[in-house]
């Protein structure tokens, strides 16, 4: 492949998008990028990293409240820095960039390909678990689901309010994968996705 | 394997995504139902299948009017008596069955396979030019693009009708993709996924 593999994963929370998105970049042998964008971000553009990252540890909490409120916050800061930082990233060459909106952001680069990794409510109570994540262990299984269905409410008021479309949507990705069925798996299918684009170039 | 492999695929008007089954159902050496459902249904209930096959042609087109007017009318008959056969194939064993909401039907069969092929609505156009399905080929872009999206439109409202879920949102199938990058290429996607599963069991 001569010209950049961009690869862009958006995920629901618990389903182990990050996982594979790290374990996609090591096989292939190119960066990867997560929250580690914000302190990229916030360096380049001079903003003071702690008060970014804090933001962006809140951000979707804070887009969530109020995305209909007040369209011109400093969410709204953050995110146009953010994919100032993204679309640099992008041009400088092939990676791995999860959330973000990077799937939204870079929809003008062509050769980008937008996953989607989702997963069942039991497999990514799991994981959550598994991470100590949740934020009381004690919680009851009632409680802990409510957890995670609000989290992925929070991406996806995020996600529609900055980009327009419907997160999840089948539609605006390229491979929608539920890794319930398959975990770090999703690896091989993603790359079987990208081996039979590559082909038909 | 040792237990059936049942793979169901919804897909896009002019995706391809008939075309995608049957090579996977050949690949795989398994029987590969679409719009044949219709006439094993029909015989197999002492159906007139010549009526039953035009109920079917227009099935969306009716659905698409009057699900919400008549919940009571011969359409439902129609998916009753298919999801009776559709149960009843995935009972005999292996197969590829294409449309019909069959992932919702077969819901509680836990070794199915759910896909949805989507595609751009350009190589969508491409397609259905190219098999001169257009109901007048001397139409404008811009009509047949309407088309296309009435047809999308018409699945949908069927199957968000017949199945309360929400067509093509990536949380109701275990893998969607996007062939226009791909084209029979996503068999090679599909079948990735699949072993990747059957490794986890």
């Amino acid at each position: 492949m001569n010209k950049p593999l961009i690869i862009t994963i958006s995920r629901e929370y618990g389903s182990g998008g990050h996982a594979i998105g790290q374990k996609l970049a090591e096989q292939l042998g190119i960066p990867f990028y997560d929250r580690e964008i914000i302190t990229m971000a916030a360096q380049e553009s001079g903003e003071d990293e702690v008060a970014f990252e804090q933001l962006d540890k809140g951000m979707s909490e804070y887009a969530y409240a109020f995305s209909l409120l007040d369209a011109n916050n400093q969410n709204d800061r953050l995110f146009v820095i953010q994919a100032q930082m993204i679309r640099k990233l992008a041009e400088r060459g092939s990676c791995v960039i999860v959330g973000r909106c990077a799937d939204y952001v870079l929809r003008d680069c062509a050769s980008t390909y937008n996953i989607f990794i989702g997963s069942s409510s039991i497999k990514k109570m799991e994981r959550v678990h598994k991470k100590g994540l949740f934020r009381r262990e004690s919680m009851s299984p009632d409680a802990k689901l409510k957890e995670i269905i609000e989290m992925d409410k929070r991406r996806s008021v995020y996600y529609n309010h900055y980009t327009g479309r419907t997160w999840g949507d089948a539609r605006n990705y390229d491979l929608c994968i539920d890794s319930s069925r398959v975990g770090a798996g999703a690896c091989a299918v993603i790359l079987a996705y990208i081996e039979q684009s590559e082909r038909m170039l």
